[in-house]
């Protein structure tokens, strides 16, 4: 591989996340500089072929493509605003953060001549440079630019719109999907530990559980962007009577009722509004409500 | 096929799912015997090769094999109590239940010097006969003598335990797991939806997302087992920042905020009994508690 062919990048913050993208682009042959506060972070970095800059300005200067993954956007700020020479610069911020955090920080670019590309990271530090899932929102040519190279980072790089917000917002429909699903695990695996069974005998039939949910998906998401629910798995009424199934086994095994109750409320609600015969999907109109 | 070969079935419940039931093993070759109290439901099954029993008493003599799927068990014992001729037969109950009622089940049905099964279906009616996932609990030889043939309604066939309360905890969970995924999904479609993003564009990304957590599960079923959470993915600081994020977001686009808010609040009262730098997989005893 001829790194002469391959556009020099900046990465700035360090963590977990920060070393495996830098590693990644080491590993693609791109010429890559770091940049950490703690200067110690990037010590396994140069060993393998990273240039450590002095300052934020330096490592500005280095590459025409600056990608920033700190915890939040005010620390993604604090190392941001004193370094100069933004101008020209394509900044790639991959830290997690709201809608709002992104279209302030697009603003903030712009006002240094920088062109911004907001991205989310949908994977574990382990998979980047693999198959890792990122997104990107901002000015599409500025995507196209560097699309190869942010591809580096993982296989599934995609564009999902102009508009610096979306990549928040689907970052946070996924997580919020992540985390309800977790907790869906973490409550099954609650209630079959008080009933004496293991989580690991679990494992294979929540598999199961989930690969026939995701079926459902592509189904579910067209009734909701028709507006029309018809009945793709079970009715309401049907889901209704085993969710307050799970109420009582919860309660019986001595096991938290809070989440398997509002599963329960949510339901009911919709049935209550109308919707017992229809499909589950139509509990998109209750989360829709403030 | 030798229809003389294959154990004679009877099926009771003749609604979605006991229709699909017949008809599996009428596709495997089983003489089928089907009764429903509304004798009509069972006019296309006979076409295809059924034999319709004139009351559930006829029905339970046809066949070593009775398979009943109602839509409760209380229904189920409207329908069992008043038929005679139990004995030696094998009962398999594939309504949803509680364990408490699996457990009275297996009591009824060795009053009646029959052996009971007690069967969970982890899947939609259109896939019985393929791929389904069905799992059962009870005596293991009862399950054995009959795996031939409860495997002509899904490959997933699966013994689970001898406890028959083993099959209803199964279930439990697995639906818990199920509808919390799809409220994660709906969640974050209705935030999407307020955003102006089609739920069809959110359909590979969420399924990227449910990738990254059923690759996380193995993972997480130990660390539940070992009671110990190390760090597997972020910390449970680190994800408590993201859903404070999700908390805002939901606010701040007019959608609901109440099950963001329960990850949310789930997570903080375990960090604040101190496991913030722990995994996120330490949450499994917050909903161990009542």
């Amino acid at each position: 591989m001829n790194n002469h062919d391959k556009t020099p990048v900046t990465v700035i913050g360090l963590g977990l996340m920060g070393q495996a993208l830098a590693s990644a682009f080491l590993r693609a042959g791109h010429p890559t500089t770091v940049w950490n506060r703690t200067a110690s972070k990037a010590e396994r970095l140069v060993a393998d072929g990273a240039k450590a800059a002095a300052t934020a300005t330096d490592a500005i200067a280095a590459s025409p493509l600056v990608v920033v993954c700190v915890t939040d956007y005010t620390a993604a700020r604090d190392l941001l605003d004193p370094a100069d020479g933004w101008d020209g610069r394509v900044l790639v911020n991959l830290t997690s953060g709201t809608a709002d955090q992104a279209r302030a920080m697009a603003a903030w670019a712009d006002e240094r001549g920088a062109t911004y590309l907001d991205g989310a990271i949908m994977a574990a530090p382990d998979v980047i440079g693999g198959d890792a899932l990122i997104v990107y929102s901002g000015p599409r040519d500025a995507y196209d630019a560097h699309e190869g190279t942010l591809s580096s980072l993982g296989s599934g790089t995609r564009h999902l719109g102009d508009d610096h917000a979306v990549t928040a917002f689907h970052e946070m429909a996924v997580l919020s999907l992540m985390w309800n699903m977790l907790n869906g695990f973490l409550h099954g695996a609650a209630l079959l530990k008080a009933a004496g069974v293991d989580a690991a005998s679990y494992v294979p039939i929540a598999a199961q559980g989930i690969g026939t949910v995701s079926a459902w998906l592509p189904g579910y998401a067209r009734s909701v962007d028709d507006g029309e629910y018809p009945v793709l798995d079970s009715t309401l009424d049907g889901h209704l009577a085993a969710m307050r199934h799970l109420v009582e086994a919860s309660e019986s095994l001595g096991v938290s009722a809070e989440l398997p109750a509002l599963v329960k409320d949510l339901a009911e609600r919709a049935v209550g509004a109308g919707h017992g015969e229809g499909g589950y999907a139509v509990l998109v109109e209750q989360f829709a409500k403030p």
